[in-house]
Parts: structure tokens; sequence; C-alpha cells
């Protein structure tokens, strides 16, 4: 199955990096400024950029531990039935982020695309938690010139 | 097959991002600041971090458009057996680098930290080529506190 994954280790403790992935606030200070729907397992989030983005089902929530979403609606269409999973771990110095996109259909440039994209959103969310200094969409930063 | 996708934009021409992946002085402005071998199809390049690092034979050159590595020697274990494929594509605004890092054994953490170390390399390859500010290591940007 074609899947993106990701690795960061956060000096933050779990429960902040659990709280940065699953309420409105939290994702707003490293993905996109225009976020909505965070909440408990069945809730539908809308990640918003200039107005168009995915919308996401929360699917599953192990407090401090994991966080799953099911691509929702049809925005962009090749995530539909992709599936986004945030594994997290602490030691004494960090907290790890495994990030996982999976189920993907195509190895397509879209794919590798996001596959750096999603490095750049992960480790805003790590400057966010550890500087507060995210970059969010739109002070994302760029890779390509499109 | 198990493989790390990323694609990047650099503002550069095709010419100059090959020769940034084809010679020693290139690939020292953005992987390492410590590597050697880089020349036609058959050498073996050497990376080297605070004194080791793997080593890649290269097995493809297309001129501006392709290039393949294969991994050579023992180190790091997982990387035994995969391939390293870096295709160029010039539109007018800029050169796409498509990077295939392929026929990975396992998911693990180790593939899923070098996925996210993967783009901060690409992304240090293009600041290299539009601003003169790559980051090879020990410069490196830090995606986890190890």
């Amino acid at each position: 199955m074609l899947a993106i994954n990701h690795r960061v280790g956060i000096e933050a403790s779990a429960e902040k990096v659990y709280a940065a992935l699953t309420t409105d606030a939290g994702l707003t200070l490293w993905w996109t400024n225009d976020i909505s729907g965070a909440g408990d397992v069945g809730s539908i989030i809308k990640f918003r950029f200039n107005g168009g983005g995915p919308d996401f089902a929360v699917t599953e929530l192990i407090p401090n531990k994991t966080v799953r979403w099911m691509h929702s609606g049809t925005t962009p269409e090749s995530w539909i039935g992709t599936e986004v999973l945030f594994q997290l771990q602490a030691d004494d110095k960090q907290t790890f982020v495994r990030f996982t996109h999976s189920n993907w259909q195509e190895n397509s440039d879209f794919m590798a695309h996001c596959s750096t994209k999603w490095a750049v959103f992960l480790l805003s969310l790590k400057d966010a938690l550890e500087t507060n200094q995210g970059r969010p969409f739109p002070n994302d930063m760029q890779i390509d010139h499109s």
C-alpha cells in the first residue's frame, strides 16, 4: 500500500503535542490558519487554504498516543479513501510523532509533492511547540514555484 | 514496494541541478560536507557524516534528466539493496526534482525518519541553488533531539 511516512521529535510533552493535533486552536498553530470542527471521534475537521481544502473525519483518539483521521468529502480527489495517522511516543527528551498518510492509489507527482509538504508542516508543528514559531498556511515554507 | 517520495521545484536550470547531483562539489553544497568519488556510471560516491556514512554506486546518468544510485557497502544496514533516483523536469519557472528512495524492506521508524530527513536535504538543495544557502551536514536542520 502506498503511504507517506515521517517522524519528528518534539521537545514538548505528549499532552501538548496531542492538543496541537486535536483542537482547532492547536491545529491552526502549524497547518493552516483556517480550521474548524476538531473534536471527539466522529467530528469532521475542515482544513481550508484560501477557501478550499480537505475535510477529515476523526476516527480514533487515544489521549496522548494516537490520532487517526479518515479523509471525508471529495477534495483533493486523490486523497479520497486515504487515512492520516499520528502516533505519539514520549521519551525523556522529546515526544516522537510518527506520521502516516496511507492508502494512496497512485505514486504520482502529487503524492511526492504532498510527502515533501507534510515534512514541512510537521517541522512547523515542531517549531510551533518548541519556539512558538509555527508556519501554518499562508506562511508555510514553499517547496516549489507553482 | 516501500519507497520514500519527494518533489521540489528549484528556480535553477536543469544543468545546474544536475551538476549539484553528479559532482563532489555540487553534492557538498546540500547533503554533507564530506563527499568523494562522484563521477561517471560505475563510480562509488562516499557520503560521510563524522566519518561514517553510506556509499552509493552511480548506475544511470542521463544529462540534465536522470541520476540513479544503488546503495553499496553495508552502512546503514537498512539501506542495503535500496536505490535512489533523481528525475529532473524543467518548465519555464523551475526545474522539478522528483526524488525516490526505493526498495526498503520494512516500514520502520528509521524509514520514516529518513523520509523527513530527505525532505530537509532536498530543501537544502533548493536553497543552495536559489540563494547559495544550502545546509549540508553538520549544519543541517534537526528533526529531533537524538
